[in-house]
């Protein structure tokens, strides 16, 4: 039977009357078909991909796996409707922490309709997609059994100024997060989540190698979904941090063209990140002072799911109860009885260095090259 | 005494009654103060150069030298005014081939007037800043001693479609631009002057580098200016290939974000060189068919410049009348005679290698850990 997925952050949800996705227990997500263009064109985007020989292997695992198009009962209860059928990017996750990032400063292609276009605009212009060149649109970050999510409402995440993204990309990754937002993000699992050799970082750099190159796709409203699970972080397990690309409504054909749109507010994330890994404590975030997250703290817009949400889940685990403790006042009492792998964020940084070090060596050569004028 | 420069591509041009640039003979240039607030921003913005700390030398090259500001008398004709007075990137400059190319794909800050970015808004969509990430202001290719500079309408420039920014991007490094527009252009300079450890593509790579990284700045509506003289290449010497960063008087703090958008459109400019580079004879590009370069060959747009644009030239010097020979009927009928370094696009491929080096090794560790995961 169908249900409603459990970890949605963004995009419509399925609830009485409203049409939104459903997942399977196969591992599969329904998502409706829209009636315009934008359904065609995403199923259109879909099917492409296998017969696209210039994207490699290692960037077609930010893709979902696409099993087509299928009629089933849609949501609303209005009958049977086409759905993209595609992978439940959620399955086998626990209690994972889920971030949607909208890619690009503009949503809009240059080929869209006026009407289409002037809404895009006027929404990337009141978002922090024109100013950071992407939004996050929706995100779940995981506390404890007792306290469940923290979810900030979708239209105040939307409008984050960039002191506040910095701090959501900080308690992303923090173990401190547990009672309220007036306490300074440890960004304890940033070096296991955004770093190392497969970590989050590297995934996105990954994927900027790419669109520095790829002319084949320009992706307009496009986001990168980034997942993890804290509580896999705590017992001193891999988190399984991971990036996906989702939400192909909008794609055009490059033309020859890098999409440059998209590379751009990807580096700028990527930007975000590297700052986090490279600075965990940096001092300019004063987040004690709630001066700066009046979109994270305004009361109608926050939703704190608490157990209740969760009370219908059948993925619940046991978590070793002393990791849980030991972070139990907001922030580490008990490091020995931490796994190594969190021994705060410089633990990974070698990895981190191993990953840039192309990039440092580029640079190098580059100055190098420089001298060798003068 | 202050004289019209000669070598202006782009912007307002000096002249009987217009307000433009002037040059004095000591390789100052100088720049009319705009009325409004771009005037005082452009001061602003080269006054605060040398103060800040984030701008590594190897970048500050990139800028021109500021001289303060003064008064002179205006071209028009209408008195003293002020002027910023910087280096003059013409100046030693014999028959320089000369691109001011416009970067983002957005001219407009965040911040600006509804009305400024209304304006800047339609001039993107209906030039190729949107699609591209960048347009061609204006530019000036020097073919011969008897033909002078191929210097195509600024309107036309600013609207090229992919197909006429790829052949206008592979003409200006060609040596077979003498008679029409009807032939393929032959990229022989392309390895001296995009390739190489001190060629555009190194100089460009430098820049994007920086633009990863700088939060300091965003730049809007700023140009790259690409210079080189052919002259020089033909003769076997160094082309003095070189760019410059101007016009900066739409420059807003960054406060913390990369300029996102400067640096997609830096980075689809670099895809374009690159690819003249590693495809120098790319197949897809049949410029013989003149159907696919409308804007070049308007004739109410095109100005072919001639020797009598040059008369009053006191720069004009003897070169090699061999080496303009072997190139007389726009094909090279004799390679014997031209020096080594331009023996074809192939020659420098090493250096252009060298200084790719690092991105290729970033590649290959970034595959090689997915590698490790898998």
């Amino acid at each position: 039977m169908l249900k409603v997925p459990q970890h949605q952050v963004a995009g419509h949800e399925a609830g009485v009357g409203k049409l939104g996705p459903l997942v399977d227990e196969s591992g599969r997500f329904y998502k409706p078909l829209q009636g315009d263009e934008r359904g065609s064109n995403e199923v259109a985007f879909y099917s492409s991909l296998p017969v696209h020989s210039g994207i490699p292997e290692h960037i077609r695992r930010f893709f979902p796996t696409f099993y087509g198009t299928e009629l089933v009962e849609a949501s609303d209860g209005s009958g049977l409707l086409l759905h993209l059928v595609l992978e439940d990017l959620a399955l086998g996750r626990v209690n994972p922490s889920i971030m949607d990032i909208k890619i690009g400063s503009r949503t809009w292609a240059p080929e869209a309709s006026e009407k289409y276009i002037e809404k895009c605009l006027k929404k990337d212009r009141e978002s922090s997609s024109l100013p950071l060149g992407f939004r996050i649109s929706g995100l779940q970050i995981y506390r404890s059994k007792e306290l469940g999510f923290w979810k900030p409402g979708k239209k105040a995440a939307q409008k984050l100024s960039t002191e506040e993204v910095k701090l959501v990309l900080r308690r992303f990754v923090s173990s401190n997060t547990l009672n309220d937002l007036d306490s300074k993000p440890d960004c304890a699992f940033a070096s296991t989540v955004y770093g190392g050799s497969t970590g989050i970082l590297s995934q996105l750099l990954e994927l900027k190698a790419w669109f520095e190159d790829q002319t084949i796709f320009h992706l307009y409203s496009c986001s990168i979904l980034v997942i993890f699970e804290k509580e896999l972080a705590l017992e001193g397990k891999s988190p399984g941090a991971q990036i996906k690309l989702i939400d192909f409504a909008h794609v055009y054909e490059g033309r020859g063209v890098i999409d440059h749109n998209f590379l751009g507010g990807l580096c700028s994330l990527i930007k975000f990140i590297y700052k986090i890994l490279t600075a965990p404590s940096e001092s300019k975030i004063e987040v004690s002072a709630k001066a700066d997250q009046k979109n994270l703290t305004a009361s109608d817009n926050a939703v704190v799911a608490d157990l209740k949400n969760l009370s219908d889940s059948d993925n619940g685990v046991e978590t070793d109860q002393k990791n849980l403790t030991a972070y139990d006042n907001g922030v580490v009492t008990d490091r020995k009885n931490l796994p190594d792998s969190d021994n705060g964020v410089a633990a990974d940084r070698k990895s981190l260095t191993n990953s840039h070090d192309g990039v440092v060596d580029d640079h190098k050569h580059i100055t190098y090259s420089v001298n060798g004028v003068s």
